[in-house]
């Protein structure tokens, strides 16, 4: 198929197909990744901001690095530097920046829906690095990446989605991605974080553990947010442990080819123990390895960079290296 | 002509003729930002430094910009993170930082003179980026290039300055340029924010806006430095708003043809309605634009780049697409 | 000899030969700093980063242009911004670096030992830009080179270590690579900063200045850390200064081709004088330009490059500029 959206705004959007192309694409790019120069000249010469209104040093790192192989040049804006402070509206910001003849903003952003406003208002490529409760396109794209590079198919998957998923961007993401490509969905934790709203979006919802995870190819931990004060919503991070923490004897209920996921950072002891974040079964590490993948894949698509098809002809112009 | 400065430390010290030289370069430099591959080779190997002792996002980014586009490496230092915190003085930095072979230090401070008292101790190249109350050379240079654009020429057009002036830097830069060039300069404000010292530069002073606005050309609108502390001299917003905020009404009391400036950040519906800023005679993104050419300029010639003509040849070597 | 280490975690474990290979080495990178196109094309397409827990501006910005000036990619990680405020652990921060195909981790870090832990679960290089009160190994090796540079030779010399040596890292790194070189070593300060713990390593240990500078060939002098609070060790900065500064008198009493050295940044009119730190013996400033050589030579040699002899043969490929 050719590339036409000029945004990665969110996935539920996204059609199965656009979704595939660009699990096609990111495989590319990670085969760069293994290179001794791990540079493709795609987009030389080209300008990729980085808009955190809301800090992520790991998410602006990755995209940076996937800003840097494909050659571009890359601006760091974070907003405890900017002119937000002075009052200046998101809208005024982005539009400045645009007007310095820079050609993506890859905003992060505490309100839901504020890449798709600066969507309407930018001539610039839009990337959605998380906005507020609402998506993470690229970690649910990462995440579906991985599983299928590991089980070589994501419809007919049994992905089971644990811990705090109510505000949950990545949850979001995952869901829309693994639903569009044929997997069941089961999301699981305290009743308080996983409310019964999820079943329209057809997932499967329970706080029984042992339910969630008998029949599971695949559990993504989510991250707790325990440095968030939801004191109301939320038990004590010991009795979520003990209620929902994965650990060895937890693992030995799944299915022995099970996959354990985290979009990290982890944290051990928590939702995770050492033995299983570390154990064969883990491809936490292969997630953000993945993860630049994915981004190199969505910069170049959204610039016209022509996708590669599931049996890939040999390397295109645009990816040998410089 | 040829350029022989090695640093560019304000206005006030350039002829007519070398503010030409820089503006002629600079359109060359915007088409630059037109191309698909927006860097040229011109500063390739070279290091620049961007000093921000006071913190400025835009202004920053702008000339991060610059330098990449030109090939150059950069190196953000501020203050925040540095030994000035550990009692360091700002030459013993300076030198420092040239000692690591950098070639160009771009210096904002909140001291007037910090950048003249740079260019007495360093080899490298220095560029002020805005010293204290006294200038801001490259906001004054990009501010006439955009007039000069619109107007087709600086010499007779009456250009009015709105606002806090009494410590705006831009607004020094700007009367040095702009009177260098031919232009009728007007300042206007509160009495407390201009003072008729103003007078001897040859600056019309006025504290009534229709005299002000009448017969402008161009009406160029300074920041309200509200997060500033100064309630002995200026009065409330809601005070300056009704009295020299320009809005619709205000705007048609102007010339059919006038230019509305203002260098960012805007304050809406303080110093400019949204309706005017956003406008068919704003040209506030432009001068966004405009300013990374000016800078791309100012780096290019203080290196020994070779001035373009009013009449440009075709591209010069330096400028072709690496 | 062939360069075999992965790492540069101190000096301690260093041979005198390799020592030697990476002064050898270094000398060539300095005439790379001297050229007007000051980069080369050794670690094009690699990925450095800057992984600082603990701050410091200036050794950053040492290596990040040592990295820019090598083609490498630089990405800053700085713990104000980062996940192991989260309470993610060191290692899964360094692990998740590594996880995006990054090819040398530089850290600092307030624990001694922190990146010889890193170099022990890490693939990737591993550099020591100063770890607790440990060693500084780059430090160390930019003041021999230094010494060497401007004296012939370190066998033999007389080197004066004077200040703060008691928590000192620069200190540590300088004592194994001049004991390892030849040099005879003095430290001298305040009793509480300077106990008789060092005896053991082989020098000489005294609270006597005149008897430590009278016969030094070099004298390097330690930041007095006033700015962190040990009252019950530390003197008054005046009574230090009266008793230790270095000024013009005392200088009066050194060799006269005595170097001042000091490994920044200064407190003028603390440990030394501005007539002494700008005189004619100091080489402060070129060991800063020293240390982005040194630090060029440590990135190329991990890597895998090639040594440079002590009698260079003409520039290798990996040298010539892009």
């Amino acid at each position: 198929m050719r590339w036409t959206r000029k945004d990665l705004l969110d996935l539920q959007s996204l059609s199965a197909e656009e979704i595939v192309t660009i699990l096609d694409t990111a495989r590319e790019f990670k085969a760069v990744g293994q290179r001794v120069i791990k540079k493709v000249p795609a987009l030389r010469g080209k300008t990729v901001v980085n808009l955190f209104v809301e800090p992520s040093t790991r998410t602006r790192i990755s995209f940076e690095l996937a800003a840097q192989r494909l050659s571009a040049d890359v601006i760091n804006f974070t907003a405890e530097a900017s002119s937000l402070k002075k009052g200046e509206t998101l809208k005024d910001t982005a539009r400045n920046l645009e007007a310095l003849n820079t050609d993506f903003i890859v905003i992060r952003h505490s309100a839901a829906g504020a890449p798709h406003f600066l969507s309407r208002v930018l001539e610039a490529h839009v990337v959605n690095a998380g906005d507020g409760a609402h998506e993470h396109p690229t970690q649910g794209l990462l995440d579906v990446f991985t599983m299928r590079e590991k089980k070589g198919r994501i419809a007919g998957l049994n992905v089971t989605i644990l811990g705090d998923i109510l505000y949950s961007r990545v949850a979001r993401s995952n869901i829309w991605a693994l639903q569009k490509l044929g997997a069941r969905v089961t999301l699981c934790g305290p009743p308080t974080l996983v409310p019964q709203t999820f079943e329209p979006m057809g997932c499967r919802v329970t706080s029984h553990l042992a339910e969630a995870i008998a029949d599971a190819d695949v559990v993504n931990l989510l991250r707790i947010q325990h440095e968030r004060q939801r004191k109301t919503m939320f038990p004590s991070l010991g009795e979520y442990t003990s209620l929902f923490g994965i650990n060895r004897e937890r693992l030995a209920c799944m299915k022995p080819d099970v996959l354990i996921m985290h979009p990290g950072p982890i944290n051990r002891g928590v939702e995770v123990d050492s033995d299983v974040a570390d154990g064969s079964h883990s491809v936490i590490l292969e997630q953000v390895t993945n993860g630049l993948a994915v981004r190199m894949a969505v910069l170049f698509l959204i610039n016209g960079g022509k996708p590669f098809a599931a049996a890939s002809p040999p390397a295109e112009p645009d990816l040998v290296a410089q």
